[in-house]
């Protein structure tokens, strides 16, 4: 049997491998010495819900109804390089079927393996090949991630506690040193988008790692022998520096634990044959020093050529690393010996999709990275995951291709101008990779609220064909991903409540759940609307202004008791009989666990008032319309503009711009105060350009951004547990900020120091 | 059998291994890890002849008596490590049996082997270890090489002519890398005497090419696996560049015949056990790609400390260069690739003895190295051979024992000041490394005319003990050195007719032939100088000054014929009646091969005297009294001092300057003019500080120096074909500049174009 009729019994991959095919444009193909990465451009088509004023006879204020939404989503698929065959052959197969031949006439090729394939590309495909400069696509792949994802980049320390530390995005990407180890190893120096060049390189790779590692042990495949060196002892193999001097070489700086010379033990000694033929050396410790050699010798190299340049950051890539742990610690460890710690060696958490990254940007230039932003699809994309053997990588379950999705946003989102310090803000207050008390319990809480979620969303489209079907999928998709947390916390970046909220709601979305709350957030709405009048005529009637300002900072706490994600408080909401009233009686009464109320009290209390209040909203029902909008009424009423932020798009009972738009029209038929701000611009609603129940102020939609600075926003006001409490609560702004949250889960009461309905109430003066 | 049972069976060294073990002082060693170098400093005495005037009754002018001589040696012998015990037993035993037990206290011990070997070394020869940095005396015995030792620093270019191209001593040593490949790689940056740092190191060294060697390969030794890479090719076991892309990867610059992946194609295909199962390596293969991949690696990295430490010349050392001629191309090729030619690496013939030289001289400060100059003694070095298999440093013949050894000279020899360019002068005009033809001839001629020596060494100790075998001992000696020099032109450095002069020299005052012409001398100065009175006054009474100027020249020609070292020579003279007027008839007649006659008379023919002239004399008997000192004393007349310069010590029938001395005492008694020169100091004679029958002006007498300096020297003279035609003629002067020489060689005479006894009379007038 020969290689390529092997390589084709293997079964086809099938739908899932390569998904969205109907609508792929934009093909192009990284084609390496072992693994082929395939990126194209798809419109993925699902429902979602469209809310609308048209009002129907059954009395709702607004209507809810199911709408197809499109978006651009960028797939980068890999499989082993000499699968191409099969995978091409499938691609056609599905033009063929559905109909929709490859819309382009020529595909983007890049990669040292493509020369190869290009008649075989040609061929199968019926396009043309488009070569491209393989360093010149690794490059601008490379400026793309550093310069778009979150988490992108990391550095790794062994045993250190969290082993990966994810690093912020980088404003100033350049310049900086890519070393690319595949076969071979590239040094690439990039100054700017433009300006690249392969200072350098060495046939010392991961060729040579496989390559002597196939000669010196029976490992069957490149992770197999790294399985071996993560069992080996290289100082079996090794002569260290103690070997020969029986301590260290202090004189020359030494330490006796330093190899001295790699394999030096292995070699023969010519007088004793008969002893060292017995010598036999243990495989894992073959392979163990091997890596150690190969790693010392490039991290050395690395940090000569960053040293000849004046370059601080090096990037490593290639499939040698392929993000295995051993390699990336040896890696590291060379590189801080070499630097003497002066420079952290840094990874990419996509790195292997750098080429194809590149290739599809230089075929897709109307997909101008700089026009939008991008989100990594964490239900479509398969994560930073413990390598796995690679024989895995194509096999019958089209789970175990290693896939990379980004959702194209609609706009381009920046950074929130009024944080302190945007470089060096991060989002989240807890790093789970980090806290394993903390880790433990949010990937079990979020595990125990899995069939709430598939209950929730299988309600929501009750009237729908298969719905209790992909309400299925999601949980299997969600239990795998959070199980692939617990095995490699650091799978899809840092590790926060945040993101195991987004993976969710990627994970809904995945399966046409785009809106599970959907008639839920209506008819709270439209409940919390009805109470509304009452509301506002009872603050209305406190004529002091201290105990008004208390009682809209109270409201204010209350609204945001009533909230869906929140699985203790959604067992009494679905009572159905829980009240404004009832809510304000479940708060924890002063002082509360964190209390800044003087402070605000006082501010209140002072004759100069806020120009422009910004305000980040929370849950639909009570606590918009009760909490934040009589709050919001009574700034305006004190001249302050108020620009009122909600989600652009759904997740959980959040509100979102659209519901918000409505809710506000509506309001300003109960109040002429909130009528007027609105009609005169004084009250504005805004999408944050987020979708998410947390909120990351790098990424916000950029009118928002403009209009805050336009305004001189001097105070922000961040309402609910996932946008002040798991995110934002460390946050240090320009002007003053008001962080307040009610907290609804007995766990992370307890573990501030309170109790459930604990109160957070945290006013900062603004410091610049 | 354990190792070091079976170390100790092997038979003891002899005295050969170890020469001179009963002058031994300032032992130190250096134990690598493979190979320990022992050095110390020996007197040798041996037999020499004394010259007196005493006159005896037989009616001799004066008396040649044996005399006992004692120099300075010292000595270097490498062996392999592991039968250090056996070596320090023979040392100690033949110290028991001489009673000359080890005169010092301590010993200086150096190389990381040297630690555990400690006790063992103070036990045996009980003495106290005294350690030195390795790194130290490294440095140390390096920069005693490049200054001390000519030839000592080679370029290495496979497939050339000559492959090894010797560098000239440099006289601005530093600041230099050296990259010593020893199990591990030390870069040391060495800027002066003092200061020198290990910048950094590599683990990738020749333990590792051995000790993976040893598990790619069958190979027994170190030496067995790099014939093994001798035999291999690479591009079967190595991913080339065209191997990815089909050709060269032109963009980045990368030819399609550079390695991409070394050992990238022995990497096991993990979807083919059956095919990867059978793909056997050859070993060879396997060696060379091994051999290549350390050897680029090494090359690149110590061009990046080159380059950032602004270091322009590179020289390499250590175990695992050891002369290798595969070993030196493939650093020479790295170098070469990594710098685009900018620097060319270079080897250090003794490089395996820096250490031990080093420790050497820490442990003896008064063989201050700058006091003294050093000759390599040709008889007790080994040489740069083709590497021999390492089984054989030790073994029963000691021969195969690899030795060193340097004289220490009287005197510090210093270049001569009348050189127009002392920087870049050779001394040497043919190097028969590159002209194979002149090799071919000038090794058969010398090996042709070994018996001839060896009677005459038998003759000149008629009544010694033992002279037979001695001299057959010689002839052994050096019909060994000339066929080493047969399959390695470049063992002893750059190859010339001086050095195989030289290296006969050696040879028999090995053997302690140290003047076998002593008696032949005597004999001819005697009969030359009863010829002396007729010749004076046959000058005298040409008074025509072109006549006499003529007849002045024709007589130092005619001098110059008489000569023992010359073959043909040599047969008309030993009939006996061979007279002046004879030989005088035997030059060929005007024009001559080479003739600035006219030039030289125009110059005595002007007013204007030399101040000074210096005159290297050739031969005893009618060279120097018939011819020579005639043309002193017409000099002389003129006004002009004269400098004559004979050999300090013996060699052929060259007149030295003890025997000099005597004759002008004898011919001042004949002439007056001469009695009165001498008596005013206006006639000296002095020691060239050389014992060669060529005359190498980078190093003569530093009395001689001073002196050509202090009388403003103008002229000078140098006769006869060792000194004007093998050495010294295309050497530029300051001054003015007389070569004359009889051309006593057919094949040289051919050569130049001219016939036996052709006449090269080259007068070049000063160019500053």
């Amino acid at each position: 049997m020969t290689a390529k009729s092997y390589a084709r019994s293997i079964n086809l991959p099938t739908e899932n491998a390569f998904k969205n095919l109907q609508t792929a444009r934009r093909f192009a193909i990284d084609v390496g010495g072992s693994l082929a990465k395939l990126a194209y451009t798809a419109t993925v088509h699902r429902k979602t819900s469209l809310v609308s004023e048209e009002s129907d006879d059954d009395g709702s204020l607004y209507q809810v109804s199911d709408t197809d939404e499109t978006i651009v989503r960028l797939h980068f698929v890999k499989f082993e390089t000499k699968f191409i065959e099969s995978c091409l052959d499938f691609i056609q197969q599905q033009s063929d079927a559905t109909k929709s031949p490859l819309r382009e006439k020529c595909i983007k090729v890049t990669g040292g393996g493509g020369y190869k394939y290009t008649d075989l590309i040609q061929e199968k495909l019926g396009v043309q090949v488009d070569r491209e400069d393989e360093i010149s696509c690794l490059i601008n792949g490379c400026n793309f991630l550093l310069k778009n994802i979150p988490d992108e980049v990391f550095t790794y320390q062994r045993h250190e506690n969290p082993e990966y530390k994810f690093q912020a995005v980088d404003m100033n990407v350049f310049p900086y040193l890519l070393v690319n180890i595949g076969s071979g190893v590239s040094f690439i120096k990039v100054e700017s988008e433009d300006k690249f060049e392969r200072i350098s390189g060495t046939a010392t790779g991961g060729g040579t790692f496989w390559g002597l590692g196939s000669l010196l042990t029976k490992a069957k495949t490149f992770d197999d022998l790294l399985n071996l060196a993560e069992k080996g002892d290289h100082r079996n193999v090794d002569m260290l520096v103690k070997d020969i001097y029986g301590g260290a070489y202090s004189t020359i700086g030494l330490k006796g634990d330093i190899i001295a010379s790699s394999f030096g033990k292995a070699a023969r000694s010519p007088r004793t044959p008969s002893q060292s033929e017995e010598h036999n050396f243990k495989e894992e410790d073959l392979a163990r020093s091997l890596l150690l050699s190969i790693s010392n010798d490039i991290g050395q190299l690395a940090c000569l050529y960053a040293k000849l340049h004046s370059l601080k950051k090096i990037y490593f890539g290639g499939y040698f690393i392929r993000g295995h742990p051993l390699t990336m610690h040896t890696i590291t460890f060379a590189i801080n010996y070499w630097t003497k710690g002066e420079i952290q060696p840094m990874f990419l958490r996509h790195e292997g999709y750098l080429g194809a990254i590149g290739a599809f940007l230089k075929g897709a230039t109307e997909e101008d990275a700089d026009k939008y932003s991008w989100e990594e699809n964490f239900a479509g994309s398969s994560g930073l995951a413990h390598p796995k053997p690679s024989r895995q990588v194509l096999s019958t379950t089209d789970s175990e291709f290693d896939k990379l999705e980004f959702d194209r946003l609609e706009k381009n989102l920046l950074p929130c101008p009024l944080l302190l310090d945007g470089d060096s803000y991060l989002p989240d207050t807890v790093d789970l990779t980090q806290d394993t008390l903390a880790r433990e319990y949010w990937l079990q809480c979020f595990k125990d609220s899995i069939e709430k979620q598939e209950e929730q969303a299988i309600k929501s489209q009750s009237t729908v064909d298969g719905a209790e079907k992909r309400a299925g999928q999601f949980k299997h998709k969600y239990l795998d991903r959070l199980e692939t947390l617990e095995r490699n916390p650091c799978a899809y970046g840092s590790l926060n409540v945040r993101g195991l909220l987004d993976m969710r709601s990627h994970c809904l979305k995945e399966f046409n759940f785009t809106d599970p709350y959907s008639q839920q957030k209506q008819f709270e709405n439209e409940q919390a609307l009805k109470h509304l009048p009452k509301r506002l005529k009872d603050l209305d009637a406190l004529d002091n202004t201290e105990e008004r300002t208390f009682a809209l900072a109270r409201g204010l706490l209350a609204g945001n008791v009533f909230d869906w994600g929140a699985k203790e408080v959604a067992a009494i909401m679905e009572k159905g009989d829980f009240n404004f009233e009832d809510a304000e009686s479940k708060l924890q009464d002063r002082p509360w666990l964190m209390d800044n109320y003087d402070d605000w009290m006082k501010k209140r209390s002072c004759s100069k008032n806020y120009k422009c209040c910004v305000i980040f909203c929370d849950n639909s029902g009570a606590d918009i319309i009760l909490g934040v909008i009589p709050f919001a009424r009574d700034l305006l009423k004190t001249g302050t503009k108020v620009i009122l932020c909600a989600n652009s798009k759904p997740t959980l009972n959040d509100v979102t711009f659209q519901e918000l738009s409505i809710i506000l029209r509506f309001v300003s038929l109960i109040c002429p105060v909130i009528g007027k701000a609105l009609s005169e611009g004084k009250l504005v609603a805004m999408a944050s350009g987020q979708g998410s129940p947390c909120l990351d102020l790098r990424y916000i939609d950029h009118d928002l951004v403009n209009k805050m600075a336009q305004e001189q926003t001097d105070l922000i006001v961040i309402e609910g547990m996932g946008r002040a409490i798991h995110t934002n609560f460390e946050a240090k702004f320009k002007c003053d900020c008001l962080k307040a949250a009610v907290l609804k889960n007995r766990w992370l009461a307890k573990r501030l120091g309170g109790e459930m309905f604990s109160v957070v109430f945290k006013f900062e003066q603004g410091t610049a």
